[in-house]
């Protein structure tokens, strides 16, 4: 949720090794700063001796002259107390490219929750290997590249989109991207490309996710956001829901139906992303929604 | 559902290869019958050449006087017409043996439902490799057997509970049983063993499974009832359903959180088993529910 | 689920008193026709003295020989055992008007889901009090109709609207449109009006429903999808969902989230509609999904 | 989920008028008293001039030496800052007492959720209007109280209710228990009785909800569980959930399956209450599940 983005607010996440009065001394850092803490969000794998996890969302009074001294001021507490942090202020909205192949579904379902304020980014172009959705996409005024692709020109293709992308995009979301990125490109994005695969992950691992629910005959099909790494469909889920089916659901019908958990799994995911509630931690997600 | 049981019902089931004029014929047959049709269920996995399946729930006036002559009718039209099926009358029970090995969730549910009579079986026995359980159940006046089981005893032991379940039992529910059965014994009660897995199928095959959803970082839990066959945790899938979950829950956690989805998907799949409306095809069920 | 409309394939509803032979004399119709069964679904209120309900969907081989024969065979039968029936070929799309006034949330959802060919109707027009959303529903070539309304020239737009309708539609859905229909409109179109009530009726009838929810601190919100008739959102019920909330949520939230659930609870019964997979039965549906 | 109880943590619920510094100020006063935080929690109705409210769980490392001294400190905090505060130590069970009539669906499954140690409290009694559940409960070794009422008893009888309940029991579940408790019993237990209301309210307030929403042809049915006041059924929402029927269900039957729906949510309420994870606010709860 997300419906009026207050400007003045900030968010702060902090990962760091557990150590008693974590909480204290960041609120203290923030009390100093004038800051309203609005929401507090919290995690600990262990508090004896795990990895602790905190989301502050936090309003500033005087914005302007505080924002840099506070990022300043993070700096050398997060050296003194060994503190991963990311600080975001809503004034500055993050910037998604979106990949596309043909399907449209999930690609609608975003830019209509980012015409409508739900997920406030900007979207600065939308790359395809497929040239059916330009029309569709330049309708809104987004710029759309298309990137064509064979085995053979991968490589200078993902050239091409980086080139693209560079200074321009701070994440990717893959609304239904029919290719497999390679190690070289993901390493440019780390943690910031966000996948859709139409399955119930680890069910249906690959392609053809649909064909095979038909053929082992489940009840329920599934579709999972997730982080992109260089292992196909292994990285950090960050959202799954599932869809009751029955026995006269066809392969057609089953991807028909899965359009719908597919983009509505997705469009969570990326306002999470977008609001800064998801933490990574080794191959899973913390998500304080 | 099943809360009144009206005694004069029958059910049949039918399946055969997908003719022009078999629903006519059936209905027809139960005309003939004075059989009154309450509820009728058809599916058919292709209507120009598939295999056709039919549930039909019926009342017969003059029971006694009928039911015999129907089975005998029935198995002449079933010559002509190559039909498969099952007839059911509601005066008799069903005989539903329990396997249990120490966890008390499913056995617990599934005897709440046949107390309150929302699942209409006997219970003529319950089986277990440990003795744990055995208060429990004989508080309820069922007999309790304890048969112990190592890898080595495995054939003996399996042999005795062959010898137990001989003439006096028509399927049984694997209710957390924690021992995989031999093909020689499955053989015995082709399609009428159910058992609960306790991860969302086909994800988290065999063992451990919330360890392993745990590690994986899924976003929901699951729980699959199935037929047992001799591939493990491949059998028929007759219901699954799921449970959201988040980055707090701890494996114990996941544990007891999955025993509720475990014990409600299992008792909703013995109810559809012995209110016949499973029908097996291949390696898939039509659950007519 | 509608993913590929197959032409020569139809539908056939009908409702009558129960009584012995129905679904018999029925298929045996059907067969005398040379229709091969496809679905069958069948419903009673009471198997001795209640109504029977049935939807029967089949294919016909040589379709434009036989459909009108059918419909007059269909009339001599319809007399003699009293039924109510209605027949639809696939052939012949449904022309729906889409009422809105504002919000486009379900209007966008409608429209993609006839582009997408999900919902496989006609759209001849979308018709609104306001102009807002005109320029939308134009880019798609669609009519747009904008029709002002206040209180004192309510009855003249009502007559101009129905002047715009008359021969051209089959069925009306109101898409969040903001204004109630007089009895003298709906009595033109009835069980042809769907609306989408935006909470889980019976709870919240009539205005401001979120700001109700909100103060009343429920744990889920709803929509409600149903039939239009004289007495506001207490039409007959044809779809309804629920999303989970909590504490966080203002009231601007639940009307955000909200959205998601009123568009796909809309686009689900339309779906059924215009599949003719629903029955109205006094103030209640059956719907054969 | 409260899979294995740690006996020196304690949980610490705060609400207060919002106002800058406050959790800096509560964290330093656990940091000073040597408390390991493990899971914090907060939400506020406004950031500028709301309520506040906080959960905090933690770890005491010298348990016995500190925990009064942690009160007396907590009172002199709580003066100074005028904080509305409740401290408990796991080591101190809960006690419940369990109101049942003849319905034995919620009793059982709260039984086996305390047996299996998932809801760790204390149940001194079950006290009931019937006699029917007698031998159930004394099975268990709870003492079972029968005090029959009637209009003309009703006061005598809850003054011997209230009389075993003194000093023996700090929170009550009406487990359906079919009587309305008089405003003098309910000012004995202020937000300390939770009852299972067989409806999504505030749909169906009041009597055979099942009943008027077969009459209604809901197609989702509910069940709420709120803490009682004087206004019938309008009390503090802790949780709600749904259960999808159709026109198939009766109304014997849509009291069967909403039996599965209402013990579900009437144990998950109690688990939250016994965690101390339900803050009440006016008619609201908030609950940090």
């Amino acid at each position: 949720m997300n419906t009026k983005v207050k400007l003045n607010r900030a968010k702060l996440l902090i990962s760091c090794p557990e150590k008693p009065g974590i909480i204290w001394t960041v609120t203290n850092f923030l009390l100093e700063h004038k800051a309203n803490i609005v929401h507090f969000d919290q995690h600990t794998t262990n508090p004896q001796a795990g990895i602790f996890f905190m989301r502050i969302e936090f309003d500033l009074e005087e914005f302007d002259s505080t924002f840099e001294k506070l990022e300043k001021d993070l700096h050398v507490m997060a050296r003194e107390y060994a503190l991963d942090w990311q600080l975001s202020s809503n004034e500055r909205r993050k910037r998604m490219a979106i990949f596309v192949s043909k399907a449209d579904h999930c690609l609608t379902e975003l830019i209509w929750r980012w015409k409508s304020n739900e997920i406030p980014v900007e979207i600065p172009m939308v790359i395809s290997n497929h040239a059916d959705l330009k029309e569709l996409v330049e309708g809104y005024g987004i710029p759309f590249y298309h990137i064509p692709l064979s085995q053979e020109t991968k490589e200078d293709a993902e050239q091409k989109v980086l080139e693209l992308l560079k200074g321009k995009v701070d994440f990717i979301v893959l609304a239904r991207y029919m290719q497999i990125l390679s190690p070289n490109f993901i390493s440019h994005y780390p943690k910031q490309i966000i996948n859709i695969h139409h399955s119930f992950l680890p069910a249906f691992v690959g392609a053809n996710p649909y064909v095979r629910a038909f053929n082992r005959g489940v009840k329920l099909i599934g579709a999972t956001a997730h982080y992109v790494t260089n292992d196909l469909d292994e990285g950090p889920i960050i959202e799954q829901d599932v869809q009751r089916i029955n026995h006269r659901y066809t392969v057609a019908d089953l991807k028909t139906a899965g359009r719908h958990v597919e983009k509505r799994v997705l469009a969570e995911a990326v306002s999470w992303h977008v609001e800064d509630k998801v933490l990574v931690h080794g191959n899973k997600t913390i998500v304080f929604a």
